[in-house]
This record gives structure tokens, C-alpha cells and sequence, in this order.
């Protein structure tokens, strides 16, 4: 009965998006720890972009030191 | 001093029933491990049906498939 | 399909206590929510007092301080 | 930079496990939604089958009643 | 690769607050362990008022108990 | 009344370190957002090398092809 919490930047993912990375870790569950689908819960966190921090700085901040 | 989350999906709760969640967490944890309730912290996170994942679907598509 | 996770420090609880506290926070989401209990999870983390901080400083020297 | 948490019962889970887990995981981001794997987190949680509950119960518990 | 994530009340913090949390954390773990800031995720989160608990009840109950 | 989760991989985090983490986190919390350090939360889990993962790899792994 595994709980997975997948969390993201907040840009734009679609539902379909979702339902793939939904599908995909359920799936590598049961291949890997033949884990039952039914007792596995998928949890997705969009987080924005001020709100997350590498480097030390906003990913805004971040991306556009590294993109220079 | 206890922190519980409680995530349950985004479908309508109310302030009032928050509350409820709230204060028999925190009684239940003082009963059963004797905590002051002013050191115990409930956090109550809502979840879009798109973000949460059980059976490898979304929980609208879920329920669809398991209420058929 | 509720995900619940309590952390308490590590202070000795016992099989039966948590016990305790996931009957007693999944009857919680079924009363206030109407969650089914088959598809509520409650994980328990217990934490070594080092590792938890309020006030600035460990549990035992905050206690310390606090008792005195 | 995706941060990804999974939670599976502490039961014999493997070295060579953990990696298929991570791998999968990380392919997984990159292919759904184009994520630099170095940037993407993975971090495993084993839990013991007593800090573990559904259906009330705690696991051994619930397996037990539901395998009879 | 450190990994934080903080959970305050959602009542107004600004950018540029978030931008110094992130900051001050990110240093704090470079010089007491060292660790590089670009692999140090945080990630915040702003909790609404009704979604928090403490001493059983909501954020705004609790505080005007406790102001009076 | 913030609550912090501090992740760092498992390599011999001394007491003392993690109580300047605590002190810290918390003090920043005071400057940054006028927080009161007593409702202030620090938990700080250490992860073993095996359950982290980074590039795909679990960080022993990383490590060694990064370092070479």
C-alpha cells in the first residue's frame, strides 16, 4: 500500500500530464515491489515558482543566472 | 508536541467540518498519548481529484470505472 | 481516500497505542467526512527527541528549560 | 527539479529495488514532462507494518482479516 | 542534497520574504554541514487559517481565545 | 506557528549540528516573518544513501560517477 507524493513546479501541467505520471509510478510499483494498484495512492503537488528555491534563490531567479 | 497532515480531496469541506477534524485529532492524541493539545499542530491539505491517484487513475476516473 | 500522517517524538509508544490512534483518526474521517475506511491511510513517524526543535531548541533542552 | 517521496511497508525492499524505483521515477519525469534527472529528487521512506495503518487497522492486522 | 520544506500560515508573505527564507535556509546548511546550495531544494507552503490547528481549533479561533 | 521539515542524507549529523539547524531555521523564522519561536516546529529526518536519489541514482552511485 504505497503513498507516493510527486511535487512539481507549478508550469502548465496538463490532467493527461498527470494521469501519465500517475499511471507510470502505480505501474513501477507492481513491477518492481509487486505492489497492489488498488491500495496505491498518487499524490501531485504544483508548487510556484517563488515558492520553491535551489541555489539559494527563487527557480526564477535561479533559471535566469543559468541561462545567461 | 504532535504534527499530523491530513489530506483528504478537494470536494467541499467545510470550515465547520475542518474543526471537527481538528479538535478530535488533538483529543485523540491527548487521550491516547497524553500531548497538550497546545503543542499539537493538524494540518489539513485538500487535494484537486486530478492530482490524487488510486487503482493507476485519477479519482474521478476511478470512481467512474468502480461505480459502473 | 484520505492519507493521514502523525509524527510524535519517540518516547516509548507502544503497538497498542498506535493501534489506538489509527482506529481512532480513520473512525474520525468516516464521521466527519464519510471516508471509507478501506481506502484511509494513517502512517506513523516516531522522531528522537534531537530531532525534533520548538522554541529553538531540542525537545530535551527545551523541556529542560521549561520544567525548571 | 521534481521532488518525489515514496512510502512503502518496511518489508525485505533491496538496494537493487530502491535503484529500479529511483530510475523509474526519474525516467518517468523526464519523459512526461522533460524534467533534467539532475535536478530530480527521490526519496524512499520504509514503514514499519505497525506505523502503518488501513481499514483501521494496523497492516499485519488488516492482512490477517483480509486474507482469512 | 538537502531538502526543506516550510510550512507557514498563508498570510501575506511576500516574494521578496520568501526569497530571504530560502536564502537564510540555504546558507544555514552550507555552513553547518556543508552542503552545495545548488543541490538544496525548499519548497514553502502557505496554509490557510482554517486549515491549521492548534490547542484543537482553527488558527483564528485559537488566536482570539488567546488574545482576550 | 511554522512548521520545518529539514531532509539531509544519513553521514554522521552530530547533536550539535542539528541543534544549530534548529536554532537556525527558527531564528530566521523570528527575522524573516516575525514568527514566535515557541509555536515554531523543526523535524529533521536523515535518509540513508540507498534512499536518496539524484540523476537517477541512488547517491552513493551519483557520487562515485561525479567524482570521477
Amino acid at each position: 500500500m504505497p503513498y507516493v507524493n510527486i511535487k512539481v513546479t507549478d508550469e502548465g501541467v496538463t490532467k493527461e500530464q498527470k494521469a501519465k505520471l500517475i499511471k507510470g509510478v502505480t505501474d513501477l510499483l507492481q513491477e518492481v515491489l509487486d505492489k497492489d494498484p488498488n491500495t496505491t495512492f498518487v499524490v501531485i503537488n504544483e508548487v510556484a515558482l517563488e515558492d520553491w528555491g535551489i541555489g539559494g534563490l527563487q527557480v526564477d531567479e535561479y533559471r535566469k543566472l543559468h541561462s545567461s
